[in-house]
């Protein structure tokens, strides 16, 4: 078994015998399947985003989820929960979602980024090239490019903000600046899913609060990947691969990782 | 094959073409499974609906849907984004949740009415009644009416305001004031399922923005009845038949639309 | 048949008859969720919560529930839902979700507790135990103790109340101060499911408003039971689960009751 194998199936063994308190500040949209998908895994959700309890449950949580869905009162918890991550030092996880979409969505996200440093940010290839700069604007907040795409965004995004980033594509990109990881055995039915992006990122913030960002974001994305490929061989289309993709989580044991589609990829310029 | 589902043919397979983007201002109970049927069906929902970016969202759809859940936030949304539909001229698509229920919805439904043209309203009877001034009150947001009652009113409220009316019931009701079709062939199960009315709502936006409200309209419902008229034959209740309407609005070609259950009725007065 | 179980039947059939409009003042994580199961039971859920229209609703509902998301703008809904449930005299159930996880939420559910008198009130045992004083603080939302824990608390809030009082666990327990009954059934992975406690609340405000609250809350625990348990013979996790649990609610006679797992206790101090 490979180092790199050896960290995944440690991380999701971990998670599984933390069963870490994932306090998720996200949308109005996919709160529900974030939830299921948390609790599939064997981690324990928390959705309490009012700012007047922000604090104690961070306070509480072992690993901490923004996903930037911007609704009218949302900007307040956000800012709350960065403030309390910035604080308390906890593992947190950002999802930007529709990044580089509008202007004031560029504006509240960059705000996040100053107030609070992340263990990891992931997201699809417009919203991280438009965080690095180099993208040209979502179209709404499903993906308009390639994970490929975004690769040199990702990395510098990696280096300049020294914590992990995910690309979600066809296959996963996950670097730290330094090693860049792909991530495959996916499915074509899960962009046809409402919420499984965020379901991701709430899944890494799981992992990465039980054991480390590199590793907790390459088991997130694996058995992520793994379980959808497992539902998808039963599913007869994005529906059913929602609902299995949930009982395959449950599934999932941490051996089963030693099969999942990593593949390590050369990059310039690292130490 | 007669011009009728021609249309409906066509209207589909320009909305798969397209994948038109959707902007959805919505209510909070259903988003979820609202933004699930447009994925499966192909288009791109986004539904950002907080009036700092409506109007930016607003300008990059294909389409815009309505629907008055009417949470304390949401009047300014819906506000925002009627002016949009004004500036722009987008089709937009109103699904009047509730109207007649409460004096207070019945306000601001009417205030949309004053703000915007639609290409069409999508509601079931006593929703449409009480648009057309004709109807006794709701009992909550599910249909107290069949669609045959409110046929005079959907002619009438098709004709007042110069767009196309969809009533659904056991059959479903469209019109544009001059002709009047009937999509038949749903599930009982329907009526068991939250947001199916939601999600119609928004299928008929992505048609529309795609083709033209009337074929639009008509292509919507029909794939919606079809589709779940065939994953009724393989569900055992209403919960696997909300799971596989998915599947089978995925599946769905324009080609199967051939087979829909349309039926063209007289109308008294018409042209 | 014993007074236990036709009182449960009776509950059933005559919810399935009225078809009560339950008002749900409820989260923003699984509203879906609950609505789906209030329909699949038979009742028709109204999820509006705007304090504009939130009298004018609970006026035309049979039932109302209550449940503490807390939300930015949930605290003025359910301050207005409890005026309401005063004013009319509806059957009410309180489902104090995170009760004693923070001081806020401790503080908001202690004013409801104040200010409206309850029909029933449902919860997991850490928040029952909270609500009677003898709690040692939530870990999050989802239970860190048994039910069994909770019995003491559950008898002394029942009486404090004068109200019946249902904590969930691996076998219910519902209490009206005087008898205390177990409801066995159900499966582990209902505790792998977003939800599924928000639902049993809203089920019993359904049972409750078409029956009395201890035959009501009886039965919406017994159903729930039950229907979990046949939908887990079929399903294969948590996420399956979930949707056959659906399906099988929806396929519960009144007859399929007689079969339920419930089990008298003794209870110390009773009249």
């Amino acid at each position: 078994m490979d180092g790199l194998r050896e960290g995944v199936v440690g991380a999701w063994r971990e998670m599984r015998a933390a069963r870490p308190l994932v306090l998720c500040i996200t949308n109005r949209v996919t709160p529900q399947r974030l939830a299921d998908v948390l609790l599939a895994a064997g981690a324990s959700p928390v959705m309490a985003d009012n700012p007047r309890e922000v604090a104690q449950m961070a306070a509480i949580a072992g690993g901490i989820l923004l996903n930037t869905g911007l609704h009218e009162t949302q900007p307040a918890s956000l800012a709350a929960a960065a403030e309390a991550i910035a604080a308390l030092g906890k593992p947190a996880v950002l999802d930007p979602v529709g990044a580089g979409a509008t202007a004031y969505r560029s504006d509240e996200i960059a705000a996040l980024l100053g107030r609070a440093r992340f263990a990891a940010i992931r997201g699809n290839a417009s919203e991280i090239r438009a965080l690095a700069g180099t993208g040209g604007g979502a179209r709404g907040v499903d993906s308009a490019d390639e994970s490929d795409a975004a690769r040199g965004a990702a990395v510098g995004l990696a280096r300049d903000r020294g914590c992990v980033v995910a690309v979600s594509g066809e296959r996963d990109l996950v670097t730290d600046g330094e090693r860049v990881v792909r991530v495959g055995g996916g499915h074509e039915w899960l962009t046809r899913i409402t919420g499984a992006g965020c379901a991701l990122g709430g899944l890494t913030a799981a992992c990465a609060a039980a054991s480390d960002p590199w590793s907790g974001t390459l088991a997130a994305h694996a058995a992520f990947a793994l379980a959808a490929g497992r539902a998808a061989a039963r599913a007869t289309g994005p529906g059913t691969l929602s609902v299995l993709l949930l009982d395959e989580l449950a599934a999932l044991e941490a051996e089963d990782l030693l099969g999942a589609d990593l593949a390590k990829e050369a990059v310039a310029g690292a130490a």
